[in-house]
């Protein structure tokens, strides 16, 4: 057995952790990336915390461009392995897909190919790239399993659960995502800079009795009182598993929101009102330089932030509807403590939440529950085998009735 | 009669259109620039308010590099003019100064020639360049008359007013100056934002009790209530009449105060968290980039926003101690509106205030009342012929009991 994962960022980091962990299941680890280097550290990191279960299969690095597919092809084909993980940036998506057609080789990711504010790549149109790739899955007699990480992911698990045990009939699906942990720093981003500034402020879409509603960013807003860390102000904001969800789960609403605190609103409003999120080019003394390239040099490395974190995530998804002709309202969530995730794979939460999910994923597919050919969401899949083994992967999850 | 001014920025525009209106006193004007375009736009502008008094004498542009002394000569033995009124930015003080003295002709400026925030550039130092050609002047037979704007110039003024006629003895001598104008952005700087930005940002230096104390940037915060532009809140800053009040006003505390809005200090103090105020370079993408030069690309040029701005500003000296054996506190001040500034000479109040006592001043030696031979602070010069004249040239003024 083997797995080739692409991508050495902060998921790819707890991802390679957590595969060196089940190891005996997933026999040889490749770690590719750009950048070899970053896949030596990740396995210097694991060495440190003693995470590889079984020491007759190996981890190695590879050095690939993953946007370059016949260099990808090539790679798969001289590793040969049962599955590709995808842990790079959301834009390799298209290009690993297909060389894992060409290469007949099966596949996971844990986000959209697309970047959700660009015209044409926002949320009704975020998986075309990527469900185009359905009959040629099934054609190569491969399994694809899409946007398997936290939220896309087991908030997507959670509706499919719910619509499973939970309810007859659902009105609503609000996905919730709050960080409520503290890195120490007046300002910072938990990941890239610029990737995280544009997602911030493109337009929120939801769905809504059958059609696609348009808001500006931050102007739907909801206090909700989160289990564990509390009331929390959360902002509709377009993201991945909008889409899949009104493809697969029937609700009247189902919508998207963010936990931003008034300082980090403040920052941003400010940053936005100077001109610095802007993605056009400023010409500074000449050259042509771009704002938010500028805001990335300034700002913390996320990979810093992680030693010092404290303070936990809470995500789930909130259902809205009837069962057995009942008013039913549920709330299923994680919470994950960066101290703790940072002690077990010296990375924080919001990797490890990423990360957990994939790993479960990808033992389900090992473990054929979650291998038949074809491409699928995650809420496609029986979500009862998934849910089961999370906990035993790294993280809890628990139903609050409202 | 002639008279050259150095500089075409926004004080060196309405110093222009100020000299034009009195040129049957000032005769021919020459306005150099390294931009020799800007001054061509300024007497453009001179023709479209009809600001020229006369017709017989000339108004002319010309090139100069201000930090090129041999140049500066040349064209000062060129003109032969009677004053050089430094209307340039700060840095060029010390150059000009020695062009006037190797060619024997009076000089006039409105403010000190260090930055105010870099070590050996502070407050305690502020002046040592420029009265460093004290012996120079007087042996060269020349006049000199340095900080001839509001503040420093007016606000010193007062202080030797009040020094004259309104107190025996004074305790404190509180500059302050807020502008209550809007023009309209969501932020923007009045002048230069990498001056600007940094200046605010340096220690704030008071004098008390015969000595220097330096306290960091917006610690130390007063809210007063001002005349005609209500309460405000100001802070104390590093200025350069700071230090030459502490020379020539006995007092017991001498301090000068910024008003900023608290929206105005969360945009800073969200650039300063965020690094952007930085003096240092970062990398960005290979290339060494100045923080502050990008805010300035991203941020209006501070010349267009006086069409739209409105409101007015409130700059004064602010006194307490004792007359006659009975406590007094008096605000010797000025109101200066945006719109009719705008719609006097095309500009706003802020270079307004500033010019309209340079040109006081100007006065002042033309008419022998302020043309001993020496280098003089505006502070050790007989307040009253100009606190008579002022009015006539555009600034009225009064005294506000407290």
């Amino acid at each position: 057995m083997a797995v080739l994962q692409i991508g050495a960022g902060g998921v790819g980091w707890v991802i390679a952790h957590k595969c060196a962990q089940h190891n005996d299941v997933f026999g040889d680890l490749t770690i590719a990336s750009r950048n070899i280097e970053k896949c030596d550290k990740i396995i210097a990191s694991i060495a440190k915390r003693d995470n590889q279960k079984v020491s007759q299969h190996t981890i190695e690095s590879a050095q690939v461009d993953a946007d370059d597919i016949p260099a990808l092809v090539a790679l798969i084909e001289q590793i040969k392995p049962d599955l590709v993980i995808n842990a790079g940036p959301p834009w390799v998506n298209v290009a690993i897909m297909e060389a894992c057609y060409q290469t007949q080789t099966s596949y996971l990711d844990t986000s959209v190919a697309t970047d959700l504010c660009s015209p044409g790549q926002q949320v009704p149109e975020a998986y075309d790239p990527q469900w185009a790739f359905r009959e040629k899955f099934k054609q190569a007699g491969i399994t694809g399993i899409l946007g398997a990480g936290f939220d896309p992911g087991v908030v997507s698990v959670f509706a499919a659960y719910a619509h499973k045990h939970l309810f007859d009939e659902i009105d609503s699906i609000d996905v919730m995502d709050v960080n409520a942990g503290d890195h120490g720093k007046k300002f910072a981003t938990n990941f890239d800079p610029e990737t995280n500034m544009l997602e911030i402020q493109g337009d929120s879409f939801y769905y809504e009795q059958g059609s696609w509603k348009q808001v500006p960013c931050h102007t739907r807003m909801l206090e909700f009182d989160f289990p564990v860390v509390g009331k929390q102000k959360v902002y509709s904001m377009a993201h991945d598993e909008v889409r899949s969800l009104a493809e697969f789960i029937p609700a009247k609403r189902i919508e998207f929101w963010m936990g931003f605190s008034d300082k980090y609103l403040n920052y941003f409003n400010v940053m936005r009102d100077i001109g610095l999120l802007s993605p056009d080019p400023v010409n500074v003394d000449g050259v042509d330089i771009h704002p938010l390239r500028v805001l990335k040099a300034l700002l913390p490395d996320p990979t810093s932030l992680a030693p010092g974190y404290t303070g936990k995530t809470c995500i789930g998804t909130w259902l809205q509807g009837r069962k057995d002709g009942e008013k039913r309202s549920a709330f299923l969530y994680n919470i994950c403590d960066h101290e703790e995730a940072y002690q077990e794979v010296e990375h924080q939460a919001i990797s490890y939440t990423t990360a957990v999910p994939a790993i479960t994923a990808a033992l389900l597919y090992f473990q054929n529950k979650w291998s038949d050919v074809g491409l699928y969401n995650v809420e496609q899949l029986d979500p009862d085998p998934f849910l089961a083994l999370m906990p035993s992967i790294g993280l809890d999850w628990d139903v609050h009735e409202l």
